[in-house]
């Protein structure tokens, strides 16, 4: 079993060697620059060790998780237009580097690209695969159109919201655990449950960003603590207040996430103070812990070795976990 | 055998049925808006012809034409917003009537959908197909990138012209003839003969397009007759003229190609004599007999029914020997 250091190198080589090479620099330039931005590779990293625990080689799932890499940063260069977002991991994002055409066209590529690393692998494995894939990219544009039509909506119900999050975020942290696993050659049910594990982390570890968000420590979350308020985000936390505050109280938290005041501090604090009251920040505990607790079932479900069981625990924490 | 329009109501009936339905309203609207654009429906139709000429139901193609259909209609969604078109098919463009956070989006998913489009295969025939769509996708991407390209360059080859409208227009034609082969059981030799055919159709469809956009006749061409010559674009006839042209006709030409004049009858006509003086327009005839004889001996040897070759045969000179 490697290590995560060597998880992630082995992950980095690979990548180097598959990326489109540069010939056609305006159209392949962005494609590198993002793909070499960083970010965690919790995706890649989960793949390769789904096909790990299998007992075969973890490099089997290299192309699977190539797959699942280039699919989420082709997100991040089209949310990154939409959202007009000028950095992405402390750098220029790509529109902003290049503009919005060579992000578009830049991001279509590397979709395309996405499916083509799927091509290593064979008939029935490669159909499952190209179907999990299809199917996630589907729900992560789906679950995008929902995130985008919040803003407008008078009212956003907690479980459109759990589905918005898990078609934005978990499903695509599923799908890479289900592709690691189907590389391994684990069945459908045991693929499924991989599946399950990741979904239900994924879920998690968006409840506790939310969370983190509004009631972090400054110093250790890695945003700006407020920032979903300031922005008048409908999170779980805020839609929670909503349905159950008093009407009135009701009515000032709706009030207060119509207004863009220049010192957010008051704000910041009433709104925080309201979640409280509503029992929003207890109920997002209790919800992270139903879907933690749900995740757990299913890797234990799929009775791994103690070693490859321990790991996905441990990164599981690691995400989820993270100092309040 | 069925009549052409038989074929394109089967393929419409289809495409009703197929099309995601419109439960997130923002996001699967403009792909429903695009989709029923209307078209010449090439493409779909040519899977539909190679299908059928294998002997089997033109129905079994059903699925991989839908599945070139949505993906030229993601491109043209993405496109216009890259050139910043207002009309398509005489119609607003889906970033125009929306925005173009809900053109790139919708485009995203269409281009999803594609691919599901052919989950339909089974084992070796899905992947065939998903590599040959793959394959093609990347090819049309890198096409618009090398159409964006040329007006910045200082020298374009007429050999690199030809790789743009190869990849921007012709492998997509390809690919429809050579799924629809496939899915029709044709073994993979004929099916590369249906993609011969189906390119080089393709690249002498796009020079006779470039040959009648100077040279055509008001009255039967689609198009404003001498847009290219006023948008100063760098088509065959204008590449060919600049390499054929003594030193000082060749840089009159160029000046040319630098000015946008309000009255643009005198550059028309300027343009189009240089064009004749340096032999282009019977380059370009040339050049387009070439492919078109290609083409047909890639016809030919699929030694087909007389019944089929005709109607292949029909198609393409409908296609190419349009009004002059």
């Amino acid at each position: 079993m490697k290590a995560l250091q060597d998880s992630l190198q082995d992950f980095l080589v690979f990548m180097a060697k598959e990326l489109p090479d540069k010939q056609l620099v305006n159209l392949y330039e962005p494609v590198h620059y993002i793909m070499n931005l960083g970010g965690k590779r919790i995706r890649p990293v989960l793949a390769l060790w789904a096909c790990e625990a299998s007992g075969h080689k973890a490099e089997k799932a290299l192309p699977a998780a190539l797959a699942v890499e280039a699919f989420h940063n082709f997100s991040l260069i089209h949310d990154d237009i939409m959202d007009e977002a000028p950095l992405r991991r402390g750098q220029t994002t790509v529109h902003e580097k290049w503009d919005i055409n060579t992000g578009i066209l830049s991001g279509d590529v590397l979709l395309v690209c996405a499916y083509q690393y799927l091509e290593t692998y064979e008939g029935d494995s490669f159909k499952q695969m190209s179907k999990t894939f299809s199917e996630t990219a589907r729900w992560v544009c789906e679950g995008q159109q929902m995130d985008m039509d919040f803003p407008q909506q008078k009212k956003v119900h907690l479980n459109k919201y759990i589905e918005m999050i898990t078609k934005k975020t978990a499903v695509l942290i599923a799908a890479s655990l289900k592709m690691g696993a189907l590389a391994g050659g684990f069945s459908a049910e045991k693929s499924a449950l991989f599946y399950a594990f990741g979904k239900n982390i994924g879920i998690a570890f968006q409840l506790q960003d939310d969370y983190l968000d509004a009631f972090g420590d400054p110093k250790t979350f890695g945003k700006q603590v407020g920032g979903d308020i300031i922005e008048n985000k409908k999170t779980y936390l805020y839609l929670y207040a909503l349905e159950h505050l008093a009407a009135t109280e009701a009515e000032h938290l709706e009030k207060l996430f119509s207004t863009h005041p220049k010192q957010t501090d008051a704000k910041i604090e009433q709104a925080k103070a309201l979640f409280v009251a509503s029992g929003a920040t207890e109920a997002i505990q209790k919800a992270k812990q139903h879907y933690l607790d749900k995740a757990f079932e299913a890797l234990d479900e799929l009775d791994l070795t103690a070693q490859h069981h321990k790991r996905f625990t441990d990164l599981a924490h690691f995400l989820i976990q993270r100092q309040v």
